[in-house]
This record gives C-alpha cells, structure tokens and sequence, in this order.
C-alpha cells in the first residue's frame, strides 16, 4: 500500500517544485539554455540536486514543465473555468470564435512576463531538434489539436469545406501570428489578427 | 579620386571575404552565436582582426553578410537567370506561380547545407531583437516584397481580391512553412506547401 504523505511534506514539496520552476526559468532567460544546469538550477532554488533528479530525468524536462506550469498559470490568470476545461469556445460562428482566441494569444505573446521564458525555449528548439520534438508533443500540439476540433466541428455544421485537412488549414492564421512573433517579421495587434482568419476563412481569390 | 585597385589585390580581397564568410559560418554552427568571436573568425579564416573591422563593424555584422552570401549562392545554383532577376515568376497563374515558388522554399529548407547556419541565425534572432530588426530588413522582408507585388499583379488582374492588404495576405503561405521549419511543428513537403496555397487562395469556407 503506498501512503499518503502527510500534508506538511506535500507542502514542502510543492514549495520545492515551484522554487525549482522558477530558478531553471530565470536562469535560461538570464544565462541561456546551454549554461544551465541541473546543479545550477538547485543552487537558485535552494534544493539539493537528488530533489531534482527524484523529479525529473535532464534539465529539458525540468525547463519545459516549468514552462507547461507558466502557460498554466498564464491560462488560469486569464480564462474563465469554462474556457480551461473546453479549449476554443463554440458560439456557432466560427470567425468570432477564431477571432476571440487569437486575440488571447496576442495579449500572451506581448506580455512581458511570458516573453523571456518562451523566447529562450523556442531559440532553443530551433537548433536542438530533441528538444524541439518534446515542446512539440507536449505543449504546441495539443494547443493545435483544440484548433482541428473546432474546424472539425465547423465541417460539421457546414462553415468550412469538409475536403480541406483542418491539421493544415488552422496554420493558415495560427502560423503568421507564430512567424511574426519568433522572426519579428511585423507588429502584433488584434486587427492583424482578426484579419488572418478573415482572409483565412473567405480566401485571397474573388467569391 | 578613388583609385581601382590593382587585379592582384582585389582578388586577394575577394579570397579572404570568401574565407570570413566561411569561419564565420562554421563557428556560429559549431560554438553558437554567443561564442563566436571576431577575434575566432580572424583565427580560423587566417586574417588579421583588422581585415575583418575594416569590412565590418561587429560580428553581427559579418554574420548576417555572409548568410546573405549564402542564400545568394544557393538561388545561383538553384533558379535561372530570369528567376534571380524578377523574384517570382508571373504566368498570369497566380496559385501555379505560388506553388512553384514555395516548392523551391522546401528544396532550400530542407537542404542540409543551408540548415545548420540558418537555424543558428534564427535561433539568436528569436532572442536577441537588434540581431533579428537586421534580419528582417537585409534578408527576409526583402523577399517577403517579391510575395507582395505578385499579389499586387494579381489584384490587378483581378485574381486577387482588391481589399486585402498583400502584406498580410502572403502570411497565409509563407508564415506555415516557416513555422514548420522553425518549430518542427510537422513535415514539410511539396504536397503540403501546394495545399496552403490552394486553402489560401480558395479559402476554407464553402463558395
């Protein structure tokens, strides 16, 4: 039979868990991916070592569940339960919905305090392919997976054509916003984004 | 007035851009951006410091050049002398035109010479934004402008819908495939670039 701890140890380690998020994240804004450590990380945190390796297997898992747990805390700080619990609203007019999140994700991607860490991940998945294959499987594609549902949904009811792959077609307003915001490529706005899914949804050619 | 140089000396000079551009490549792709030095590019090139600060002010600088010098040799090897000339090819078939375009973006993407160097210059754009505003201005909007007067063409000949903005509208199939290639977010093949063209165009609502 496993125990339960006893409720002090649970907040000690919860305590610990979250001073170990919190050192790896400000150490890879601050120093960059390849000079942290697992030893450095557990100087910061005021932890020994063997509390991170009882937890976790390298210094990329450490930094991208610190990095889940931001987005976490990013989501819960911003939407409603009922928008956590669903993903991507439903109302029946897909424009606005697409609309009110992308308009979300522009207030994530400009907020100074979701910047830093991000950044230095996604530079880091650029040149470590390993890397890159985790952030993919466990923070980027269920956020696109919430996308194919609603697309698919919108086949459903007729709103988008069922011969298109939704995999592909929700790129055509998640990837600009993507481009812009990792290259610099142009501004960041709520028109911009609105816009994408109105060329999205009714194309470049005449109707 | 400015004397020519002698043959001699412009060939010596043109021997040793070519050798910077070189170290310089192949130190941001083995060290990284952060450690690569003017100083480690002088050494490994066989020049003196000098040569390289007469030519460049940082290493920002003679990086960014020599990825130009890169990209530039690649479309040299790849495209006519028509292609280099006037950017995208206009037939008076806007969606025919995109796709061959974009089929040549996969080639360079996934070509491994061209991968290491340019994802490590990606990379430290992601990061650092001084790098990244040059970027944007001397390599990737410049190309991004061949994308907006074809779809100024096409507005003209009425294959394009005269109230969008090109600007944004090229995002639609461009910004995909470079999320894929940045994020490694999925495959990135001839099948998938022409279909980003084809929703873009058509739209993924029902006409």
């Amino acid at each position: 039979m496993v125990q339960k701890p006893a409720p002090d140890a649970t907040r000690r380690s919860e305590k610990s868990r979250r001073a170990i998020y919190d050192a790896a994240l400000a150490l890879v804004v601050e120093a960059g991916y390849a000079k942290t450590t697992i030893e450095g990380i557990a100087a910061r945190a005021g932890v020994g070592k063997q509390t991170i390796y009882r937890w976790w297997s390298s210094k990329a898992d450490v930094l991208l569940e610190a990095f889940l747990d931001l987005s976490e805390q990013y989501a819960e700080a911003v939407a409603t339960p009922e928008e956590l619990q669903y993903g991507i609203p439903d109302t029946g007019d897909l424009a606005a919905d697409l609309k009110y999140v992308l308009r979300a994700t522009v207030d994530e991607l400009v907020d100074p305090k979701f910047e830093a860490p991000s950044r230095a991940l996604a530079a880091e998945g650029v040149v470590n392919e390993q890397f890159a294959v985790q952030v993919v499987s466990r923070l980027l594609e269920p956020s696109l997976q919430l996308y194919v549902q609603r697309l698919k949904a919108a086949q459903a009811t007729g709103e988008v054509r069922r011969d298109i792959d939704p995999r592909i077609a929700l790129e055509l307003f998640v990837s600009p916003l993507a481009q812009r915001w990792l290259q610099r490529t142009g501004p960041i706005t709520y028109e911009y984004s609105d816009a994408l899914v109105d060329y999205a949804l009714n194309g470049l050619a005449p109707r």
